[in-house]
């Protein structure tokens, strides 16, 4: 498949690495090519120079928001929270229209101190706020409650079994995302309903975040046992 | 142990019975003794009126909030979130100095229809309130990311290998939580740190919530896979 990758942070070079490596035709997408490439210095995580991690990654191609929405289908959005609104916007509407959004970003919001807290939550969420922002894109929430080493690795932990989350109005798009998750490894993939329900695992960020620092490692996820 | 329970609900009833079954001394309190005990109708949750479930627990003692306080070491906090505060200040402040409150409520907002809203999360919790309004008491949040049958039975699913989570200031009092815990057959019980962190637990309703609805039965729980 064609997929576009938005965001060039861990997340977005995590999962675009992995859906080349299965063999899809990915391309990643970023506010500036030109300027994200030219970069010699790590971003503030610490990840490497783009331009330098790209020479590891002959297959993947880099673009602009736009011409990495044009490209694929389906879509990641992979931007930060506080910037995804924005990205898409830069993708354009027209260029969504139809397509497949998989939105695994978190509206975290920093600005407080850490950790974070959610600038939306409990009565509306990010995946909602796209889809509404988007309407005739095609949004799924998932992936969202993981550190990005287990999205794209579930066997990384206990032979997979442990849980990831679907939330979308479109039950033909859930079902080609759950087709991807699984190509990714992951057996127990649960739709929690409609994209209203992505309240759950973003709200869901409170508890991981509390966990990462009492378990000293993002290597580590839920398990819905029933 | 001399334990106190406040609240008559499905949680402060199920916590009730087990604690008595496990050899403690309970009293359960609640607002009015004498009117809850002469109520002759099911409550709005369909348990029994409390006066003929009493009937079933001869060992269970019943009184007034304050009574309930008085009691016992530890207390528990089984009531409603939305009425917590108040009942705890029936219970009254002395009466809780220096004692272990074990906090299981949740704070829901049924006025925006269903599901449930919460009325304060992310940067702050109901545990915290909590702490705040009775600072001399040692407030350990527990227990309430579960349907209060598996609260007092994990080995009802999957041999116990799910998770329970404590979050308090004091470490001796979630010591003696942990070992009360233990009691009921919990074997993963992880501490998230201070009373703040009770912020996740609580924002974990979010995603209870929404899996409650998916997979149809409140029988599940959440085990942290690392």
């Amino acid at each position: 498949m064609k997929i576009g990758v938005l965001g060039t942070g861990t997340v977005g070079r995590t999962l675009a690495a992995r859906l080349s490596e299965l063999g899809h035709e990915v391309m990643i997408g970023t506010r500036d090519p030109a300027k994200s490439r030219a970069r010699t210095t790590p971003d503030a995580y610490g990840n490497l120079p783009l331009g330098r991690w790209l020479e590891s990654q002959p297959r993947l191609k880099l673009g602009s928001f736009a011409e990495a929405a044009g490209h694929g289908d389906p879509v990641v959005n992979a931007t930060q929270g506080s910037a995804s609104l924005e990205a898409l916007e830069k993708a354009g509407t027209t260029r969504l229209d139809g397509k497949v959004l998989i939105d695994v970003s978190n509206p975290l919001d920093f600005s407080r101190g850490m950790p974070p807290t959610l600038f939306v939550k409990d009565s509306d969420s990010l995946a909602e706020q796209i889809q509404r922002d988007f309407p005739k894109t095609r949004v799924v929430k998932t992936l969202n409650t993981l550190t990005a080493a287990l999205m794209v690795d579930p066997w990384r932990l206990d032979q997979a079994e442990h849980s990831v989350f679907l939330s979308g109005n479109d039950a033909g798009a859930k079902q080609a995302v759950r087709e991807l998750l699984a190509s990714f490894g992951w057996k127990d993939i649960i739709d929690l309903g409609d994209i209203s329900t992505a309240r759950g695992p973003e709200m869901l960020l409170g508890a991981w975040l509390r966990l990462y620092s009492a378990l000293d490692t993002p290597l580590f996820n839920v398990k819905v046992v029933r």
